[in-house]
């Protein structure tokens, strides 16, 4: 019997199958960064405290997990202030250091501690896990991957174009049909000026950031909740609940944000960016979306925001332009734009659709079944040649029954079993049998590549 | 002025040049272990305290970092036994989880979670950080990568040979000389019988183990504060202060085993493993080398070690045979051989001999000048065609002074620029300037791949 075994609540073990589709989206997102250029940075799971706690709200600091002093940790606290009512100094003492919360804040941090080396414009990219000590329930998790592509040091609309063009590219390589909207939170924060309620810029954008969520008439109610007057809400209505394409909206926002610098000036934003666009033609969809804000307030600009046009599910990736991100380390005036990939919605959007590649199920191209000492050595030879050759093989380890090991290369999804029987051995044969079409050949054992480079049908 | 930052002591950032060459390390491993049909898998960070306690000793029990529950994880103590001499029962009681200290527990409890989907016998590669709260110093980190390639679920010496070819192809492929040192778990015991001294196995190989480190007279010493009587310690040093070649010290021990039948099972597999060899010509030194005892008490068979030939370092690689790994979780006989990766040791290795490959230096392979908008239009135009034939390539994101662009491709390592100023918009041509050279040529823009395709001296 065995013992009962399990893991934290919210984590997960990823096994060989789900590696190697994970793997497939991380391996394409990787490549297209690469292609423009961008490099892999890493941070420590573990960051200080001092430098997480404050930057995700008072939420949010709950939510890291936070690691023990080693040693006696217990003995740098005076026992007198040992009670449960000092909960917080106590946690204060006994732990320095939390796993990271997200990629932004380390990244941040990271450009601070090693400014010296970096050049700017930096383009990098992060692929990690972090942790949030938030409720586990269907699609989220307690640990899981973020994907983030930056750009920093550069305020240029290129960028901004830029990462269009590699959110194009990658959701084209891994065929899933997409629409990627964008806004600007210089155009909202116009709109809450033209409509009398500039100070409520943060309470509009986190009421819109909720309307595919909840609908229109509760995003509404937040807002009259939050002290817009019914005269400002009335305004916003054409803003939120009419359909236009990208060019009515340009249109539509001319008119509305006469008044506004600001306004105008996100407005601006967006044009040059559709103006690149008409350069390049995007296999996704691109459209304006008024309705986009972004919760989080560190973004200045462009915003933007990918949806599966095949799969309703939430965003899978996501991001905009931000001024001020490194300025709480201290150092100011960095400009930034970049996005981040969702590594698990897009894989579920890619097991609903059933698009990973076969390929991804596959272990080996080969295997050889093994029939002893004799014919094993002979595997061993024509295994070399064909690794040489770059196709990934294996020897059955042991000699076994026939059906234990062709239901291994079953199991391991294993397209062609390559059987070197006392016969063949003597001819100089192999029997090559394609799992797939059940078709069974036999031939010299010099041409085995030659076999397998033929296209099967 | 930038506020203080820093990462917690013994961790580590790893900057776009570090990733670089360590993916070079990790990918070149990864390639060999997929031609050989292994897979892999992950685990989470965290893991059950239950699961990592008691599988270090006590004194890898103190190195787990253990993280602080979550919410008034205080209130659950009866505040009476909130005092300094209850550390060990507080600790328990406010951390359930910690990180994991390697990757082998958490592959063991892996295997027994999840049995019944895997198929044996079972190929897996990890490669995943682990975290230790040992002392930091120079070469040892808290936070560092293990990589890891096991087979388990077969017991036969075909896995050992196989392991070694894997051993042999990788440090190839990265352009290391090394010997790959083999021995016997069952031959020391052997050995430790024919002394008479089979209870003292343990302290005998724990010993054995220090003799690269501390030289053959403190392990005697140390022997003899084991409790080995003087007799003994005379018969082991044959054992092991004699050079011998392999065929010499198979013969040696044929005669010294004589009469342990362990001793003689442990011959007999190695004498396999080295038959196996001769039908597959290493590149590395492969040797039996007697004085090879591995000090982790879980290897029951084969053990290996290898050395790099050209840089006095540690064992870049290590590992062996395990019949046990799986019971304390309640699964019993299952056997496995493996061995583990030392990524900081191979990335000293070829950081000291200077044999990373100038690729892992390179950012892109080529970058545009940006002269203004309309020079930035034809740069995107022929970089979307460079990227469509698998040039990575970068347009630099805005119009600046010449002098600072071209820095920006020094610092990056990119070798050739392309600069479309305006006669060349005009003319239809594209100057590039190969970096390494400095000799720089005008050519059409529609031929740039061929121009890139062509070998550079």
């Amino acid at each position: 019997m065995a013992v009962q075994v399990s893991i934290p609540k919210g984590t997960r073990d990823f096994t060989t199958s789900e590696m190697s589709k994970r793997n497939y989206i991380f391996d394409n997102i990787k490549s297209i960064f690469k292609k423009y250029g961008y490099q892999a940075i890493e941070t420590p799971a573990m960051e200080n405290l001092s430098t997480l706690l404050g930057k995700y709200g008072d939420e949010g600091d709950k939510l890291i997990f936070k690691i023990l002093n080693s040693g006696n940790y217990l003995n740098k606290i005076d026992e007198g202030k040992l009670n449960h009512e000092n909960t917080t100094e106590i946690t204060n003492l006994i732990s320095e250091k939390g796993l990271r919360y997200d990629l932004t804040v380390p990244f941040a941090r990271f450009i601070v501690q090693n400014r010296s080396e970096i050049t700017f414009p930096f383009k990098r990219y992060q692929i990690q896990p972090v942790w949030r000590a938030d409720k586990p329930q269907r699609g989220r998790y307690r640990e899981f991957f973020q994907c983030d592509v930056d750009i920093i040091g550069s305020n240029s609309l290129f960028n901004e174009f830029e990462l269009i063009q590699i959110i194009d590219e990658i959701f084209e390589i891994i065929n899933l049909k997409v629409t990627i909207k964008i806004n600007n939170r210089k155009i909202l924060a116009g709109i809450a000026e033209t409509i009398g309620e500039s100070d409520k810029f943060i309470p509009i954008t986190v009421a819109i950031d909720k309307i595919d969520k909840i609908g229109l008439e509760k995003v509404n109610e937040e807002l009259q909740k939050s002290g817009l007057s019914d005269d400002a809400i009335n305004k916003l209505q054409p803003v939120l609940n009419t359909k236009r394409n990208t060019q009515e909206s340009i249109k539509f926002l001319s008119g509305m944000l006469k008044t506004s610098e600001t306004g105008l000036t996100g407005l601006e934003e967006i044009k040059t960016i559709f103006d690149y666009l008409q350069h390049f033609q995007p296999k996704a969809n691109v459209e304006l979306d008024l309705s986009l804000a972004r919760g989080l307030n560190y973004y200045t600009g462009a915003i933007f925001e990918v949806k599966s046009d095949e799969v309703e599910i939430g965003s899978i990736c996501g991001g905009g332009r931000y001024d001020d991100l490194t300025s709480v380390f201290g150092m100011k005036d960095i400009s930034g734009v970049g996005v981040s990939f969702g590594a698990d919605r897009i894989y579920d959007v890619l097991t609903q659709l059933n698009k990973f590649p076969n390929e991804t199920e596959k272990s080996s191209d080969v295997i050889f079944i093994n029939f002893g000492k004799a014919e094993e050595l002979k595997c061993i030879e024509i295994a070399t040649e064909l690794r040489k050759s770059n196709y990934s093989c294996e020897v059955y380890p042991q000699k076994a029954k026939l059906d234990k090991q062709f239901k291994y290369a079953n199991n391991k999804n294993i397209p062609f079993v390559i059987i070197i029987g006392e016969q063949e051995l003597e001819n100089g044969n192999v029997t090559i049998k394609n799992m797939l079409s059940g078709e069974q050949t036999t031939i010299k054992n010099t041409e085995v590549i030659d076999y397998l480079k033929k296209p099967k049908l």
